[in-house]
C-alpha cells in the first residue's frame, strides 16, 4: 500500500496542471523517450504496441473500402514540392533539407516529406491514362517530418506516424463522396475502436490545407475542455492534376483533369486517447486497441495453489485476449498500481478463497467497479466486461463534450466563456476570416474547429462583427 | 492468343539478359514505378502487398520469440554518429545530411539513418539500470537511406524498407544465442515461408557489418548461380555498450556491460524471391505470400450461369484464401497471360463443361500442371495444391542450388569455375583476407560468402596461396 500510495503520488494531478500530467503519464506508462534529436521521439514497445494496433483496426477499414498501400520515396525535389503554389508556401517553412548525400552536395536539395501529395502525384501522372485506371485508392503508412518549434510527445514533435491516403477519381462528384467516406470511417473508428466521441465539420477557408478546395476534419475534446485535431480529410478537386499534368481519356473520349482526395490520421491519436480518458490515477485504455486487455494478478501468490491456478488461466485467456500475468515479487498492491497507471482496462484479481468458490474478481479500470465471475463462462464475462468498459468510458467523454460545449450569442458572452469556461463555443459567424483572426487574438487562441453538417441556427448575426451570420460554427482551442 | 503471345514477348527471356528480365519482370508485374529522386523507388500495390504478407510472417515470428517492436527517430545527430568508430567509419561515406530546418541552418548536422544502431544505444543507456532489465529484445520495422552510387528495385536503393532487430543481454553467451537464434529464424522464414533454399554461416573478417565482432548471414542462390545477402545477424560483444556508456548493475552487484545483437532483413528479400523463383512468363510467387493465391478465370463468360457461378466461388474461396476474379471482359487467353506475368501460385478455370461436373480445373503457376478438382471439396483441394507449390518450388530452387555449387582443390580450379560456372564455389582458405582481396580481382568478383557451420575437409591448403588452410568457404558472386 505504501508502494501503491508512492506510484500514484508520482503523478501530477490534472486538476492542478494538465499539462504535467500529460507528460508524467506519457513517461510512466512507458510511452515514449526522448532523443537527442531535438523533437524527435522515441516510441516504446507499450506506446508502439497501442499505434500497432491503431494501424491494424484503420488499415481493415481501409482495405474493406477498397483501398490499397504503396510506399512513397522519403524524399522530395525542391523543384516538385514547389510545383503547386499553395502547397508548397503551407510547407517549405518547415520542411528539413537534405543537402549532401556522403560527401557530395546534391545539385538539387531535397526535402524530407511533411506529407507527400506531390509524390503521389508524379506517381499518378505515369500510371492514370484512361477512365478504366480510375478511381485509384491509395493509402501510405509512414513517417513525415515537419520541423516545429516546440513540440510535445505525440500532439507536435518534429518527425511524426501516420497514414496518407491519396485518391483520384473520374469525377468531381466521386471525390467528394470519397472525402466524406474517409470522414466518416474516421468519425466511426474514434467513436467504436477508440471510445471517442467529437464534432465533425467542415473547416473554413482559413483553416483548410494548404492546397485543398475543402478540409474536413474530426474535433475530439481533451478531458480539459481543449480541442484536438483528430484526423482530416480533404477534397482538392482537379488543381494538384492540372500542376502536374495528370489527365485521363475520358468516356467520351475528351482529355479530363482527374479530381482527387487525401487524408490522414497521425499517432497524435495517441495524444487524444490519453487526454480523453486519463485520469489522476494514469492512462485509461480503450479495450480494443489496449496492449494488454486483461492483467491476472494472483493474490497471497505465496499460497499453494494459486500461482499454477494463475498459470493456467493466463494461458487459458491468452487465445481469446491479449492478457498479462504479473506474477513477479512485487506486492499485489504494486501491481494495481502499475496496471492502471497502464491503462489496463481489466484487472483479473484470483486468490485461494476465490480458487476454492471456482471465481475470480474482474475489476474495471474506468470506475473501478468489482464482478465476481465463474471461472466457467470467464471469457464470455470477459468479452461482456470489455464492451462495458468501452460504453462506459464512452459514456463519459460524451459526458464531457455535453458539459463543455457552450453557446455564445453575442460578443460579451463569448468573450465571457473563452476566458472562465474551457471547452467549445457554438456560435454564428458571418463568413470572414478576419472576424476569425480577431476572436482568436482576444481569446488567446480559440480558433473555429470546424462547420458542422447539420447547423443550429443561434442568431441572426455574427458573434464578433454583428453583420449577417452565415454559418454556425464550433469554436475552441487546440493542442 | 495473339495478345497473350504479346505480353510474352514483351519480357526478355533471363537466358538472352538475365537483368534486363529482372526489370522487365518488376516492371510488367507492377511492383515498384521509379521517382524523380535519384535511386528511391516507388513501390506499387503489388509489391507492397508482398512486403506486407513478408512483414506479417517475419513479425509473428518476431514476437513469438519475445520481441517487442518499437519506432526511433529517421534522424541522427552527426556526433551522436561518431560515437563508435568502426561503425561511423562504415557509414559516413553513405549517408544523406540534413543542414536546414525551415529556412534555418542546424546547429548540427543530422544524417538520415542508415541503421540505427547509436539510437538504440542511445535509449539503453537510459533505460537499462539493472540485470532485471535483461534481455531488451526490441524491433524496429522503418526505412533506412544509404547513398548508393549505383541502384535497382529492391537490390539496392537509396532508400529502403526492413526491419533492424537490437538486443542487450547480460551475458555474451545469452547474445550469441540470440544472434544465432535470429540467423535461424531467417532461415526458416526463407524455407517455410518463401520456399527459398540458402546456405548459411558466418561472414570472414573482412565482410563483417561495420562494428560488429561476428556476422552471420543467409545466402539464397538466385537463378542465374549469383549470391545474395538475404538477411544477417550481427554480435557486437560489448563494444557499443562501452562507446555509449550502457552499464547495469549485475547480479553480484559490480557494474557490468550488456551484450548487443542486430539483425535485419530488408525489401532485397523482394528481389530473391524474383530471381530465384522467376521464369520467362514472369513471377512466380511462393503461395504464402503472394496477394493473389487463387485467380479465378470464368471460360466462355458470356455463356448462361458461368459468371455467377464464377462470382459464388469467388466469394466462398474469399473466407480461406486471397483470391481474385477476373471478370473483366479480357480474352480468357490474355488474363492466363496477366496471372502468369503476376505469379499467382493457382489458376482456377471455370467454364460451362466445368460447372456441369460440378468441377473446376486448377494450373500451378510453377508447372502449368493442371489438376481437375469436384467443387465439393475444393478448399481442401487448394490448401494440398498450395502446398504442393510450395514444394515444387522449394525443390527446383535447391536443384538449382545444388546444380550449380562447385568444388575448387586448385587456384586453376577456381578461376575456371569463376570463369565459366556462374554459382558457388567451395574452396579451402588460409584465413587472410590478402587472398580475399586477390580472387575478387582475379574473378572479377568472387567474394567470400560465408564460413559455412559444418566445413568439409576439401584440402590441406588455400586455394588462394597454398599456405595450410584454416576454413572451408563459399564464395561467389553476389548482388
Amino acid at each position: 500500500m505504501a508502494q501503491q500510495k508512492k506510484m500514484v503520488e508520482a503523478i501530477t494531478s490534472m486538476e492542478e496542471d494538465f499539462s504535467k500530467w500529460y507528460t508524467d503519464v506519457v513517461k510512466k506508462a512507458e510511452l515514449t523517450d526522448y532523443s537527442s534529436v531535438r523533437g524527435c521521439m522515441v516510441i516504446r514497445p507499450y506506446g508502439y504496441a497501442i499505434w500497432e494496433n491503431i494501424q491494424k483496426d484503420l488499415d481493415a477499414r481501409f482495405k474493406k473500402t477498397g483501398h490499397e498501400n504503396v510506399y512513397m520515396p522519403l524524399f522530395i525535389p525542391e523543384s516538385l514540392l514547389q510545383k503547386e503554389k499553395d502547397h508548397v508556401e503551407g510547407f517549405a517553412p518547415e520542411v528539413a533539407w537534405v543537402t549532401h548525400g556522403g560527401s557530395e552536395e546534391l545539385a538539387e536539395r531535397l526535402c524530407v516529406r511533411p506529407t507527400s501529395e506531390t509524390l503521389f502525384c508524379e506517381h499518378y501522372a505515369k500510371i492514370i491514362n484512361s477512365y478504366r485506371d480510375l478511381p485509384k485508392l491509395y493509402n501510405q503508412w509512414c513517417s513525415v517530418v515537419r520541423w516545429e518549434k516546440t513540440t510535445r510527445p505525440f500532439l507536435r514533435s518534429a518527425e511524426f506516424l501516420w497514414q496518407e491516403g491519396h485518391t483520384m477519381h473520374e469525377t468531381a462528384e466521386e471525390a467528394q463522396e470519397e472525402t466524406l467516406r474517409m470522414l466518416h470511417i474516421y468519425a466511426d473508428f474514434y467513436r467504436e475502436t477508440l471510445a471517442i466521441p467529437a464534432v465533425i465539420g467542415r473547416k473554413t477557408e482559413k483553416e483548410k490545407f494548404a492546397g485543398a478546395q475543402e478540409t474536413y476534419t474530426i474535433e475530439p475534446m481533451m478531458h480539459n475542455g481543449v480541442a484536438l485535431q483528430g484526423g482530416t480529410s480533404h477534397y482538392f478537386g482537379d488543381g494538384f492534376a492540372k500542376s502536374f499534368d495528370i489527365t485521363f481519356t475520358g468516356r467520351d473520349n475528351s482529355q479530363q483533369y482527374p479530381h482527387q482526395t487525401s487524408w490522414g490520421v497521425s499517432t497524435r491519436v495517441i495524444g487524444a486517447i490519453i487526454m480523453v480518458h486519463g485520469d489522476d490515477n494514469g492512462l485509461v485504455l480503450p479495450p480494443k486497441i489496449a496492449p494488454i486487455q486483461v492483467a491476472i494478478i494472483p493474490i497471497a501468490q505465496h499460497k499453494p495453489g494459486v500461482l499454477e491456478k494463475a498459470r493456467e488461466l493466463a494461458g487459458r485467456l491468452a487465445e481469446t485476449f491479449r492478457v498479462k500475468l504479473d506474477d513477479s515479487d512485487n506486492s499485489a498492491g504494486w501491481k494495481f498500481s502499475e496496471y492502471e497507471m497502464k491503462g489496463v482496462p481489466l484487472r483479473l484479481e484470483l486468490g485461494p478463497k476465490d480458487i476454492e468458490k471456482n471465481q475470480c474478481v474482474l475489476v474495471r479500470r474506468d470506475n473501478r467497479e468489482k464482478i465476481f465471475v465463474s471461472l466457467d463462462n470467464l471469457e464470455e464475462e470477459i468479452v461482456k466486461a470489455l464492451q462495458v468498459v468501452h460504453d462506459g468510458m464512452y459514456e463519459k467523454a460524451l459526458q464531457n463534450l455535453k458539459e463543455k460545449t457552450f453557446v455564445a450569442r453575442s460578443h460579451e458572452e463569448f468573450l465571457d466563456l473563452a476566458a472562465n469556461h474551457p471547452g467549445f463555443i457554438k456560435a454564428m459567424w458571418c463568413g470572414d476570416s478576419a472576424c476569425e483572426d480577431k476572436l482568436k487574438d482576444e481569446t488567446g487562441g480559440v480558433k473555429s474547429r470546424c462547420i458542422p453538417f447539420e447547423e443550429e441556427h443561434l442568431s441572426d448575426v455574427c458573434v464578433c462583427c454583428g453583420r449577417p451570420s452565415k454559418h454556425m460554427v464550433y469554436w475552441g482551442k487546440q493542442y
